[in-house]
């Protein structure tokens, strides 16, 4: 891995839009589902995923799910299972109340939340199929009371009819009882645009791939979606206490997604930085996806060292990574100086699986330096809120005069006669 | 006003993504400004805005905010600080804090909130300027803890050099302490990615022309931005017993904003329409901008005549409106049945400039249909979530077989053995 001085270090990567042939491409399929609905989305599920369907076959049956969990293995359901209680009882605990507050005159302004009443989540086919992230995208929306949350994925995996049943029972167990066979934009398109046989929801959430991303881009405004996730990224922040190997296993977790994945140690430990070094070269070579995560670790790896701690906690918040894991004597006192991170994990047992999979807090979270202003996926990206005024009469007419003043300063009098209609004759009362 | 039937009735309005020629010029003031900073930052300013600047000149001084206290009248001044501390008031109700939930085998697991570190706030110039807009994007961000929130407003107002007084003092009591008289793309762009006058923020808030719109949209994913706000709303949902001088004056109220504004009455009476409808004739023979709500009225206006409440709350809710009254005879037992709507007034006193300028809640609301999923401008718009796992030794042993069971089931070995590596390490021990 390479060594870099940390103060003159910064991650500097492009979001990827698109070529302008796919944004082209893209822009077609949600034009056709949108006027031609399912007539288009049995045409284009026909033609990129090699599959003919009637409309009523969509829908994923009942009997399908319950085939599902016979195919899969009695330690990962009873391990989804656990997981799945986790992730429920982290993001109830993020549920708010709408208030309202009750002021002497009778005025009651207040905050009412809802749930969105209609939720579409996106799970790729084929490789990039993954349990845990149905979990993560469908629970949150659950535990915000969506009362209709479906469910679209590619007819087939990795080439071959038919969806993942691991994929089934992550639905099922979550709680997802509406699921289409159907992927790519068009499914996008049908989520946002509705046809006779799904109705059009009000977010769409997800990862997918190029296209995926750019239908969700596309359809932006007609609903709303959830942020287009970049390459992983893990910092580990770790001074002379740290363990190499363990730093060294956790680096290797975010490199093995892909070769874009990034992976940097930040320590003030030079002796701790050789340590990884090595040790990574160690793991590299029993590692399965060895490849994949040397590449990553080539082009995107690096270990940074920092004279001070205060140096290296600056690095940390300039790269605001997706991960952040502490290996540091007294991590816990740190935590008030890192500003910029999408999930941070404290201490030697806290490895980045463990919030991946296990642990409940989501593991979508904010990637390509974006956690300075975002935040992991959570239950209040489902609800939305609307603001109460119950104005008195009394505050009315106390306060009706400073009212017209600003209206009329803003040159709307209009405004200032609402006001003043009702000042008139309450007043006179 | 036109009268239809409400079960036909539906909004569809498009959202202005400009032309290709305002895209191309918007993405040519970006590229400038973030390559050559303050030159081009000084050059678009004088092509547009007709002013030659120096970068020293950009900031705002203490003195000329000083000085346009003393051109504001008193009434003014008190209105708008009576204003602030309301909006600052309802703000703080919607404040929260970071949590833990500590568990007994020594495992924690928490969101930990902070504010963004800098944000951007946009102010027009001209007859768009409305000091109460400043304070609805000033003071959630002030709420919420941001420590540097920084305003750009066009160096000069309806064509004559300076900014307007109103706003300069808005901004002081909102509580900004840095101001550059700068505006349009060229501003936005100077906010995304900095200059050697104006660093970067996090964020950039506030409403602006088809330019800056482009602009806010260009840039985002370096930055968030808010959302981009389409037309105006009114609905007013009322039966026999509302007054139909109040919801006339209340139509108005929104008509007279711009002719693409709507306003638009949801009844279960077909008496109040009638009188509503003669109302509107009436107040309109001497407003001001008459001919604007006038063509506001016509084109986007509407009486929707409902045969039940169900029916007038299906309409209601399906064009979820950025502003909803309630005037009917026990509002707040509609309360529960309103799914989407921005700002929900209820009651006759509770006239929609109340919240415009006065009330607390903010003014900032979702249009376009967009409250369907999304919610008004509030605190958490300006604080973002880090989750926080501190995962025990204790936790980590009896977990950590169902971390690797999922792991691996997803083809991640790297990540099944970093669990692995610390079983084996601290289970012997």
């Amino acid at each position: 891995m390479r060594v870099l001085r940390a103060e003159q270090f910064g991650l500097t990567r492009e979001v990827e839009y698109g070529t302008p042939e796919q944004n082209e491409a893209v822009r077609q399929i949600v034009e056709s589902v949108r006027t031609e609905g399912d007539a288009a989305l049995l045409a284009y599920t026909e033609k990129f995923d090699g599959i003919r369907l009637q409309a009523s076959e969509l829908r994923v049956t009942a009997e399908e799910i319950e085939q599902a969990y016979d195919k899969v293995e009695a330690p990962f359901l009873e391990a989804i299972r656990e997981a799945a209680a986790n992730i429920r009882a982290f993001h109830e605990k993020q549920l708010r109340q709408s208030w309202v507050d009750v002021q002497p005159d009778g005025t009651m302004l207040g905050q009412i939340l809802r749930p969105l009443k209609r939720v579409g989540v996106y799970v790729p086919g084929g490789k990039a199929a993954y349990p845990s992230s149905v979990l993560m995208n469908v629970i949150p929306a659950q535990v915000a009371g969506v009362p209709e949350i479906v469910m679209v994925t590619p007819p087939a995996t990795g080439g071959k009819a038919g969806i993942d049943p691991y994929i089934l029972v992550a639905a099922a167990e979550a709680g997802v009882k509406e699921l289409y066979r159907v992927g790519g934009a068009q499914a996008v398109a049908a989520l946002a645009y509705g046809t006779d046989t799904i109705a059009p929801v009000d977010k769409i959430c997800g990862p997918g791939n190029i296209y995926v991303a750019l239908a969700k881009r596309a359809v932006f405004g007609a609903v709303d979606i959830d942020s287009i996730a970049g390459p992983s990224e893990i910092v580990v922040l770790a001074d002379d206490t740290a363990d190499a190997a363990y730093v060294a296993a956790d680096l290797l977790s975010q490199a093995e997604h892909d070769e874009m994945a990034s992976a940097i140690l930040v320590t003030t430990s030079a002796q701790l930085g050789e340590a990884v070094a090595a040790e990574v070269e160690r793991q590299l070579a029993t590692l399965p996806k060895a490849d994949i995560a040397r590449q990553s670790i080539e082009a995107n790896g690096a270990i940074l060292l920092a004279d001070t701690m205060d140096e290296a906690l600056a690095a940390v918040n300039r790269m605001a990574p997706e991960h952040l894991e502490v290996m540091v004597a007294e991590p816990m006192g740190l935590l008030g100086r890192i500003e910029n991170a999408g999930a941070i994990f404290l201490g030697p047992y806290s490895s980045e699986p463990v919030g991946d999979y296990f642990a409940g807090p989501n593991h979508i979270l904010p990637t390509n330096g974006t956690a300075r202003f975002s935040s992991p996926v959570n239950v209040d990206d489902f609800l939305k809120k609307s603001s109460l005024v119950y104005y008195s009469k009394d505050a009315l007419l106390k306060n009706g005069e400073k009212i017209m003043t600003l209206a009329r300063h803003e040159g709307l009098e209009a405004h200032a006669r609402a006001i003043g209609i009702r000042l008139e004759r309450e007043g006179e009362q």
